[in-house]
């Protein structure tokens, strides 16, 4: 019981400075809550002459991760060096070549090779845990995977890239247009340093993929994640929307359906008094729903040193006390392959387009749709000074198919000017 | 690995029922997630005879639960009986002195005989889950003995009584005085047998004194929790409260202090744009502070047969994966008796009272309050048509000692009519 867990720690950026100074000022806690000591044995970073805000003098210092991976004196391998590949693979693989068990934040390294680093981890003996790869702080890993073991689910959403929310929330705020906001977010140290991830729902698309495995016991496909990102949302659709009752937030959504594994990570439209719609800023928002629990919320810091850091230390403790579980909530030979759906689920949708402003330019739109199959919930014209009118639609449930096909029916009416707008409205 | 992990039921109401439906609907879903078959061999209910949603055919049947608690072929002892002392208390006790873990959603028992069962259980190397004992589906007590184990934890807060913020949310939405809606829930059967335990904050109190034990590391202490319950909440107030950009909610807050482990369960005042503010209807919401997490906010159903069960499951399948914790989050005999605080922490207070209308009447309560050190943050005084002026006033901090000294001033002043309303503000 009083044997120390010894941790190797590679990664001394701000969530390992983090996981470094909780684990200095909190180890009687720390022993009391796990049943044991846990200390660091050595640590690993690019750089070892760099001013870090915590003692490092009483561990050993190792310049190649895979070395830190594998020394004798370390229990646990915590990767916090980020990047899919690289020295943060090659490290991992060795700890559990070795049958090390490995703690790691790296949301890219898991949707990417997440079935094989699975594998190799169960095949040694060892578990793999990643709290901190998903929503921060947020225990939704363990609230997925344990406290809703017994549900079958039905749909995981969520916010889960804070910098996307806080543009999104910034722009409605303060009625700058994307780009300004932008660029603000780049001087506040708000975005990866390359942007694409944040923005482009590349870094979400990777935590959404991690959780529909969990939610479905499918093998992480984040390849099959329709990802689109929110550069292109316009102040004006953020501004419309709110007038219809309506937020627009970067959502991932993973749902089972008749067709398939459903994995979308794009803008939505949310009801602006729902949960998701009220989410301000950078904070996260993890949406579960299970056939006997019903809708689970949680909601917290997504990203930050104390967030994130606590993330790594619960799944350090977790093992400390001794809990061994699959990677994914199964084994990771029952993990099946995860067949994509080929259209995604049903849904109201929001569009906007510019009208000519001629006598029956509305009708035509109306008969598009309405060959389409689309019916209308809401439409609105605004008043206009120029020689086009905005006109606001949202649509009763529809299909992609549907709708794109109605898209092209406005092409060919020649009344609407450039490109209409179309925005899923989530269910939540 | 695969040995079934067998239960005795002990309880068939909604809950008990709830969990065999699961098991007989998920039971392959559950072996690949706990790596075992998880069987029911035995099952206690009051009466046998009742006509139940679900076919029990397959398990043994035991009349006494003590009997059934330490049958052979049980493994895990499941307790939904409830009630603090008898049946459930007795069969709890047989099956640890027999070290069979045991699974609970009995609050009750828990408030009370906490720290005596937990010692019982890791003397015989027994566990005690209690997950669905605190608010409801929600993994609570996960979260915080596990996802928040790196965690200094400042403060716990939660709505955990869903009949209690039905009866409060009503009230507003329909303008009905306490009573009406009162009436109501009963007849919706949302009250239990004995209503105080709902409205008189008792049932609420039980779950925030298990979370304070957890989050603080103190032994359960149910008898100092400061319990108030929603009987004395007016229509008036809620809509005052309102006016001020507040909602009324009986809110549950744990925290240590300099003076020692504050529990209150108490109607409180939130802000209306708070996560809390916002929880309509029968929904729980829980919200933990840790000092590197920040805050983290659980919202989901608090109650009903498949939350409920979904939260006795999820504590079953960790017991199938092997997973061994004491009973709150560390060892009973490193449980501190918590010391209670003297008084509650400073806060800010909504205040109502009818003034006479004469004229200085508003002068000698600003000069009352400024006398006892209270600062005034806003005041409000109401168009009448009486003889008496309705006032609301917030106040800045202050300590619960300030204001009972401003309270008896107000009476000696002569020109407030009947008793001031006092409320808490709640910083969420």
């Amino acid at each position: 019981m009083t044997t120390p867990l010894r941790l190797g720690i590679a990664g001394l950026g701000t969530v390992g400075i983090g996981v470094v100074k909780i684990i200095q000022a909190h180890a009687d806690l720390l022993t009391e809550r796990s049943g044991r000591p846990v200390v660091i044995s050595a640590v690993s970073a690019r750089s070892r002459s760099k001013d870090r805000s915590a003692d490092l003098s009483g561990y050993a210092w190792e310049t190649d991760p895979v070395a830190l991976a594998t020394r004798d004196d370390v229990d646990v391998f915590v990767e916090l060096m980020g990047g899919a590949d690289g020295p943060a693979k090659d490290a991992t693989e060795a700890a559990l070549d070795v049958g090390k068990d490995v703690v790691t934040a790296n949301k890219a390294m898991l949707a990417h090779y997440g079935q094989e680093l699975a594998q190799t981890a169960e095949a040694q003996g060892a578990v793999i845990r990643f709290e901190a790869a998903v929503a921060g702080g947020i225990p939704v890993v363990k609230a997925l995977t344990e406290g809703l073991a017994g549900n079958e689910i039905r749909r995981v959403m969520g916010v889960m890239n804070g910098t996307c929310n806080y543009i999104l929330t910034r722009m409605e705020s303060s009625g700058l247009p994307y780009e300004d906001v932008f660029e603000e977010a780049k001087q506040l140290g708000y975005l990866e340093a390359d942007p694409t991830l944040d923005v482009g729902g590349i870094d979400a698309g990777h935590k959404l993929s991690l959780l529909a495995s969990i939610a479905f016991g499918t093998q992480v496909a984040f390849d099959a994640v329709e990802l689109e990102g929110i550069q292109r949302i316009s102040i004006e659709d953020i501004h419309h929307a709110a007038d219809m009752g309506f937020k627009i937030k970067l959502l991932g959504v993973a749902q089972m359906t008749g067709r398939g594994l459903e994995q979308r990570m794009s803008p939505c439209l949310v009801p602006a008094t729902s949960p998701l719609g009220q989410l301000d800023g950078g904070t996260n928002m993890v949406v579960m729903e299970g056939d006997a629990v019903g809708q689970i919320v949680l909601r917290g810091a997504g990203a930050g040193e104390g967030p994130t850091a606590s993330a790594v230390m619960a799944d350090i403790l977790d093992i400390a006390r001794g809990y061994r579980i699959s990677t994914f909530g199964k084994p990771a030979a029952r993990l099946t392959p995860a067949k994509a759906a080929k259209a995604t689920a049903p849904a109201p949708y929001y569009l906007r387009m510019e009208l000519q402003d001629k006598p029956g330019a509305l009708a035509k739109i109306a008969t598009v749709l309405g060959e389409a199959g689309i019916s209308i919930d809401r439409m609105r014209q605004y008043g206009h000074a120029r020689e086009s009118a905005p006109v606001l639609i949202v649509t009763h449930k529809t299909t992609r198919d549907s709708l794109d096909h109605a898209l092209s029916g406005f092409a060919a009416t020649q009344v609407v000017m450039g490109e209409p707008v179309a925005i899923r409205i989530e269910e939540v």
